[in-house]
């Protein structure tokens, strides 16, 4: 079968065997898989990853000894956990210590014909979801997590900087829950994305508003945002960093001090919400979908994903 | 009367008429006066400040319209707040955006003979805490920021990260809320004045512990302190930024976002509590007392106090 490989900051296709199923595992045959700004960020060189990448995917079982498994599309929990430790215990495997991270750290990822994974990190897509829609669970999960971190009061305006696709599926997200949501960006057109679904939105010309939001989401992507982030978080204000940049960022924290600010680290989340919200249309994922590629032109559909102002690249088997 | 006077990043004794009080606020006699890294941070540049510093201080009412105040030795928050906007409302005029603050911002410090803050501003010193002691008030209500700040599981380990002189506090403080605490430092003789009250305190010599405390408090004053506190800090931990250093601080926030870390910037907190502390004795501040300096002598003591290995310099009124 084919995989994709990154290697010394290239990308390329190699031909492996079929993965072994290992006891409490599912074979997975892969439908489709979704390129995530980490996955550009890997091939970049951070994590110093070397390996088969993709954390975003939907998959047919092919075989599982858990017996509702098999023929069903399903996506995957991309932490690798324990299932033995404090964390583990606590339903917080995304944090165990010695987990493996599907696609990019120590479990070969999902842009390849056949993967596995762990049978209780499988979720089954309700039929009525198409495959290009459930792709997106994995990130909408991570958008739902800032929900499960802060008890937001519901008359709070929220601001979202960034519209990529982090940041147009956290306004959407946010909005869908119920909040007043005003999502800052550059792009006319990604931010008619979730103007579709009723988040109000600013094209960003010349200065942001400055310590005006309770609650301010960090998604530019750029090593520049956080400090514009907190420029724009009232006294006593949160931000939800949800940008991960490689290498250090240059915070002035005096005034992260002097006005008691909060940064709250943001990352995977939960399944379940992600599924729910993506079922009930709430979300408009399908429009961030840039192009489909087939997996043998991965190299080209990376390249294509780094490009300024595409959104989501799909990867199909051929 | 004499006044301490910062211009240019340069301290001098000018000559000064003593101050005219408004209505609504009390005329004070400086009794003693400490010296803290913000006003060392002053002298530096910070806030392009030019004026007299000085926001830590215990003086004795000589005239005022609240019959209480006249003859008593008072303490004083140091915000001169509006009183009337949202912030003031809740009870948190230390952020009223409108605010004058003591010594740092649009209202003269308190390094002069007399000096005037706002009836409500001022606390009356009980009388068995002698002044050498209640001039600690404002930076130990500032340590207790943080208890305000969270909710901090009885249970939990708390690491402090620097043991200067507000390191120093909040070791103390935590403490004397009855949690586990764990101090880390680089002097051994400092460390000291902590370990009298109790707390365990460790000299850093090589590593520090990695992803251990589920609480750690960055009091070190330095630009490195974040990042360290940051890798001390286990998953979905909480690190408290206490150091107010100028300029940016080189911050990786990859792990912030991937362990889900909380950082919450902390600064003045109310003085009830630390009144109460400091007449407890549950903290030594009478070790953390390097000298006294005369006032007229105050360019030497703040010379001084920006020494290595000193901890708190006080002027006193010649």
């Amino acid at each position: 079968m084919i995989a994709v490989h990154i290697e010394k900051r290239r990308t390329s296709i190699i031909r492996v065997p079929k993965p072994r199923r290992p006891a409490g595992y599912s074979l997975i045959r892969l439908l489709c898989g979704g390129i995530c700004n980490t996955d550009l960020e890997l091939l970049r060189g951070y994590y110093d990853f070397s390996g088969t990448p993709g954390h975003e995917f939907v998959g047919e079982v092919v075989a599982s000894e858990d017996r509702r498994l098999p023929g069903r599309r399903v996506v995957g929990e991309i932490n690798l956990a324990c299932g033995k430790c404090q964390w583990c215990k606590r339903n917080l495997g995304r944090h165990c210590p010695t987990r493996k991270v599907l696609g990019i750290a120590g479990h070969a990822g999902a842009f390849r014909e056949y993967l596995t994974l762990p049978d209780h990190n499988l979720h089954v897509v309700p039929d009525d979801i198409p495959t290009s829609i459930a792709v997106f669970t994995e990130p909408v999960a991570a958008a739902c997590e800032i929900l499960d971190q802060a008890v937001i009061p519901k008359s709070e305006n929220i601001a979202v900087l960034g519209d990529g696709k982090l940041g147009l599926l956290v306004s959407q997200v946010l909005h869908a829950a119920g909040y007043s949501v005003l999502q800052f960006g550059h792009h006319r057109e990604k931010l008619r994305i979730a103007e579709k679904q009723g988040v109000v939105t600013e094209l960003v010309r010349n200065n942001l508003p400055v310590a005006e939001f309770g609650y301010v989401v960090e998604a530019t992507g750029t090593r520049g945002g956080l400090q514009t982030a907190v420029r724009m978080a009232r006294p006593r204000g949160t931000v939800f960093i949800k940008s991960t940049v490689h290498g250090s960022v240059a915070v002035d924290t005096a005034p992260v001090v002097v006005n008691e600010i909060t940064l709250v680290g943001s990352r995977c989340g939960r399944f379940e919400p992600a599924i729910h919200l993506l079922r009930s249309g709430a979300i408009n994922v399908a429009d961030m979908v840039s192009n489909e590629w087939p997996l043998s032109k991965a190299s080209d559909a990376f390249a294509r994903a780094d490009k300024s102002g595409v959104l989501k690249i799909l990867l199909r088997p051929d």
